[in-house]
């Protein structure tokens, strides 16, 4: 086949396959403007992913944007040119440095193991859930690749001649440094990456496991290790001094902080060669396992349609109308909202134990990397109404975990708490998660790990300030580092606590109920009328002073808040809006306030705390129209359908997940609290299809009657029964039925 | 017990310990002066050993010889201070740095991890075979170690208070990197340590595995990485740019360039604390049950004991009289002729295979770390007179060895050809014990190994320059790099075609005697009238002008000559030192040069191709007597009982067995001719223990009249016949009985 009919087989190959919502996922969006998303290849909830990787070396001309340059989370930047291979461990929408680690990267001529020197630039580049190809220029060579949960495939087209396949071990986005590697056979490679260092903590490295195979014998192999600067007279006489070192033919097993492996074929004109690349967390036999579990033969054409008919099941629970601009919107928001927590488990059960050395083994899905002060505000309520059975694992993983560890989930990663950010989140989604009907898990356990969290007052590895914010009501912002955030860990911890108490009360503990809402309604404390702000406050009860609101709108440490100023979370009490808006006094005060949150630019679209403001107005009679207004104006400001599609980090889908709900017209305002508020959406209609397993309502259709202008609907109905209030309950919605705007 | 009883319980230990002959061995001989033996604790033939590590930073001060500052091959130099670890991997007596890994230091206090740090200068060292103790005069503790065949045991008395045990894998005296550990539990860590790099050469690279188990549960531990220097603004986030980075309590494996682990113990007063380590090449699994089968518990006295029992038994086939110091000259340098070869299969016979990948399998001793340049001169024939049944498994390792590969060892390494040196020893090693009587091998394929190295003329392993070798009669010096040698080469390829023919006229083979007796004799091509010398030639037949026979003393490069000058080189002849003398002009001028070798200072008795001249007087009638007198100058002026007992590299034992052969009074000149040059002994009285199983005597004794001086010894009987040559051949001398100089 000639290159022309090559890539018309591919076009006609891809479009073939894009018949269900997947043809609508955009996955670039989101790769530009620090939306940290990659474009590769990734199974929903997928273990492994194959991306390109993008951010090494270049700099300035080729990659603007260089790994090391600036704090970088992301394997690929769309205005990046400079391809160093493509990784198979990759975090998607996390704001940290971390993974992108065994680069597969296919070369052509003299063998040359730099990857500042063998990277290329590529072009045609096209990506759809489960594909990512594009033609590397240097080399003249056709990079597909696609991926299974917890392998990956690539496919190199090479011209004729001398031809390479690299596997660095040492290049990645991830802090940590070293690896092992066998080369097993002429056809495989085995071996591991030291990853972790999350956010340049230096705790919490762990090992990845990995087994590569190739589809043909390598006619030579070899492994490289990048040797160290030597001293003296020493460095004289090595052969490699601060070099790479090759070691041709190279069998045994090889550790080093920078190493890697190469393949040499002499290939044929539009020769294919394949690499399967399986990934494990617990061991290499199981990444061999994995990998044989998961792909029979080399089979491109059949891994990649399994990918897409996993993303089409899944996105085909929401059908909507729309423009196609708004259906590339809405169904790439929900493909990024299905990657993280992915699972870790092995083919077999096996799993890397949470916060301790060992393996454990379960008959279901284990999930992990649970970015969760970000995803537990809606990526899991998302998660409850459109696919409970995943959401259902997902908590019954995080009470494993406690379990385990002693304590829930705050950002896990692959088995490892990091610590990051602030608050007691996995109480909120486990609670929430319950009280929208996802019962299927050990709820004593999970309530004992609530507890703890909530009252151990010495190693609490959650609430770490917990002693005084017991005592006072609020975490003092006495002897707070520049990143410790009083204020908005207090408010956390209110939200942590609002949610135990909810859960106590369905589960009939009335006085844990009594206690815990009381502890929940101490954000009192931290309210100063002086400014209409949530202020930090001292140990002695003064207001910290002087005290400037808008601090911290530029990501400078401002006491008392983390990512974020005083604006960013005046209103950040969704436990108790009412009672907010009482103290703020009264309705118009409130919408005053929140007017000029918007007005004065203190709004932030691209971080956490303040993201249910748009929704606040329909805590105000008469002012949901208000709601409709920002929510379509906000879309309208930040999303789009192109690379710089979302506004910044995606936070492992929590801005997506904030676009799919905003464009469905409900909003889970309250982790908690089971009503979501309603607006006019921006689709012409939605159908949810439920799972009847765990809904009584087989779908629930949004529909809104055509207008032309927003405003106007003013009047919802449910069933036909129109509701009194800008709210619906989602006990009252998933029994099925049909919200119309009118 | 308190400090004073210890160290006299340590004392009377040792005291009882040593009755046998082990009691003269002093291990620090050769531990300056470029020696390049190490003091630490080794089993016969062990493959592992413990030593003390004094070679890394420290300078000037304290360690005056630091490891890259020059090119050094010593773990341990006697002038030096700082203690940096004990190595469990260690050469004795090579040129090239390599091993000297798997780092043990006891500390104590705050946790340091950086060795340049927690170093220490140490007093009080002791050493004995099978035992090296020193006390750690930064910690106050003792250190004291012992060693198995394939496992070390450590023994560190520590004070009360807040001690460490450090396991560094990335210091060491090999010039590769990288390693990786696991921390199995608290008692026992587990990884490899890559090695190789021999000789500064950038190929032969592998790994060692290694099981490390302490008497005692750690307290705490963990593990550490140094980390790389970081670039741009990485470089201000990641907490460790360029620094020791701790992973406390870490349990994953771990890799990297430079690593290592702690495990802190809590100590009482005088408590102390054991490691076992383990060793294999093969596999970590083998290194466990290489531990566990050749250490059962923790019994310090009872390693120790064995390691003695096995050194006096060896050492006891030579019973001595003489003074105090020549037993511990003779002895010590019998201990240095027993530690290369080594062992290298694990306790269930596994070993690496030679020159690939891949483990084989052996019930019997597979032998490792051949320097045939240097010992198949000496060594060799010393374990074939006293110990013919290692020697014979040392020739059926190296026949393995070319079934495996291909080609027979030269300097074989860990199962890897190094190439280092020229010539086919390997060949010459094999015949000679075969003439010497050890025939229980697979003649027919050491001999097929043997033609293959003399005859392939491509891709030739052992002899390079083959082809023109054949073609011309020599290795022309045209196209010859710096440290090539084409003389040396010829000379060495004339010896081993000697080798070959003397077994083809063994084993009946009449045609090749004739054929490889001719290419033998081809030495006189470059034999130069007109300066006496064995003079570089060019492939046209014209000698190499201008020449300087001086030229290569200090060891630059010399045209022709490796590691030496033409006057080292010029009666290399061993297989015809008659026919040399009759092409230098007779006796008279023969004795002549070679006394002129000595007087002008050509004579060198730190290396291998002169270091029989002194007996070569013995050729010449009447001379024999200033053999005797070289001999006996020799040994006053270059061999003594100090750390400076050995006039330079030990080269595995060669310069000790020369030491030993010349004490006793008979030297084995040629390899592949049995005579042994006989020469008044220094020693009083020598009775060899005879194997039975190989030879037909019992015993052999050698005496001497007590003259007083030593050349009246012109008398020199075998079972009270005189000889009429001052020669003996092994073939008779083995039958037993008593050489008596009068």
């Amino acid at each position: 086949m000639n290159r022309f009919l090559t890539l018309l087989a591919g076009a006609l190959c891809s479009a073939a396959m894009a018949a269900g919502p997947g043809q609508y996922v955009d996955p670039f969006i989101g790769t530009s403007n620090f939306g940290a998303t990659h474009p590769g290849a990734q199974y929903p909830h997928g273990l492994a992913s194959v991306s390109p990787f993008n951010v090494a070396f270049g700099q300035p001309e080729l990659n603007p944007f260089e790994k090391d340059d600036a704090w970088n989370s992301r394997v690929y930047i769309h205005e990046n040119q400079f391809l160093t291979g493509f990784s198979h461990l990759n975090l998607s929408g996390v704001g940290c440095p971390e993974a992108g680690v065994m680069l597969l990267m296919p070369t052509r001529g003299e063998l040359n193991l730099n990857p500042e020197e063998y990277g290329s630039t590529y072009s045609g580049e096209r990506a759809s859930p489960g594909y990512y190809s594009a033609r590397l220029d240097k080399y003249d060579i056709q990079a597909e690749v696609t991926s299974t949960l917890r392998t990956g495939l690539s496919r190199f087209t090479f011209p004729a001649g001398q031809s390479h396949i690299l596997l660095n071990l040492g290049l990645g986005l991830t802090n940590e440094t070293g690896g092992s590697l066998e080369i097993v056979s002429e056809r495989e490679i085995q071996g591991m990456r030291n990853i972790g260092t999350f956010c340049y903590h230096s705790e919490n490295v762990r090992p990845v496991y990995f087994v590569a195979r190739f589809s043909r014998a390598a006619d030579d192999f070899g492994a490289w290790k990048k040797m160290p600067r030597y001293r003296n007279v020493e460095a004289d006489w090595v052969g490699f001094n601060d070099k790479i070192k090759p070691y041709a033919g190279y069998r045994h097993p090889l550790s080093g902080d920078d190493i890697g492996a190469w393949f040499s074929f002499d290939t044929q004109k539009d020769e294919q060669i394949q690499v399967q690349l399986g990934i494990s967390f617990t061991s290499i036999e199981n990444a061999r396992a994995n990998l044989n579990a998961e792909q029979r033969g080399f089979d491109f054409a059949s891994v990649r349609q399994s990918a897409v008919d996993a993303w089409d099941m899944l996105l085909g629970r929401a059908e909507i109308e729309g423009t196609r601009q708004q259906k590339t919107m809405f169904y790439t928001a929900l493909y990024h909202s299905l990657l993280h927590p992915n699972i870790i488990q092995d083919v077999n059960g096996d799993y890397p134990l949470m916060g301790q050395h060992g393996t454990g083994n379960t008959k279901e899905n284990r999930y992990s990397v649970y970015s969760l002060w970000d995803t537990h505000r809606n990526v899991h309520p998302l998660l409850s109404l459109l696919y409970p059975d995943i959401q259902t694992q997902m908590v019954r993983s995080a009470v494993a975990m406690a379990k385990e560890s002693g304590w829930l989930p705050k950002w896990e990663l692959y088995g490892m708490e990091t610590q990051v950010m602030v608050g007691d989140p996995g109480t909120a989604m486990i609670a929430d998660s319950y009280l929208r009907g996802i019962r299927d898990f050990d709820v004593d356990a999970a309530y004992e790990a609530m507890l703890r969290a909530a009252s151990q007052t010495e190693n609490n590895l959650l609430r770490p300030e917990i002693e005084e914010y017991l005592n006072l009501g609020y975490v003092p912002v006495d002897d707070e580092g520049p990143y410790d955030g009083s204020v908005a860990t207090s408010l956390e911890y209110y939200v942590a606590d609002y949610n135990i108490a909810q859960l106590a009360k369905a589960l009939g503990k009335e006085e844990d109920y009594q206690t815990f809402s009381r502890r929940a309604n101490n954000y009192r404390k931290l309210y100063d009328p002086a400014t209409g702000m949530l202020r930090p406050k001292n140990r002695n009860g003064q207001w910290l002073s002087p005290f400037d609101p808008e601090l911290g709108r530029n990501f400078e440490p401002a006491p008392g808040y983390i990512e974020g100023n005083a604006w960013n979370y005046r209103f950040y009490v969704p436990h108790d809006t009412p009672g907010l808006i009482q103290l703020s006094g009264g309705d118009e005060a409130f919408v005053e306030q929140l007017d000029a949150t918007f007005d004065t630019g203190n709004f932030d679209m691209t971080n956490e705390p303040d993201i249910t403001y748009p929704f606040l107005y329909n805590f105000v009679e008469g002012q949901a129209w208000r709601t409709t207004q920002r929510v379509h104006q906000l879309i309208d400001q930040y999303f789009g359908t192109g690379p710089d599609g979302l506004p910044g980090n995606d936070d492992t889908g929590t801005l997506s997940a904030w676009l799919a709900f905003s464009m469905m017209g409900l909003y889970p305002v309250t982790p908690g609290n089971t009503d979501y508020a309603l607006f006019t959406p921006l689709l012409d209609s939605v159908t949810l299809h439920l799972n009847t397993q765990y809904y009584p309502g087989s779908r629930l259709v949004i529909n809104k009657a055509d207008t032309g202008s927003t405003e106007q609907h003013s009047d919802i109905s449910f069933n036909e029964r129109k509701l009194m209030r800008p709210f619906l309950d989602h006990k009252a919605l998933v029994k099925g039925g049909e919200i119309t705007f009118k």
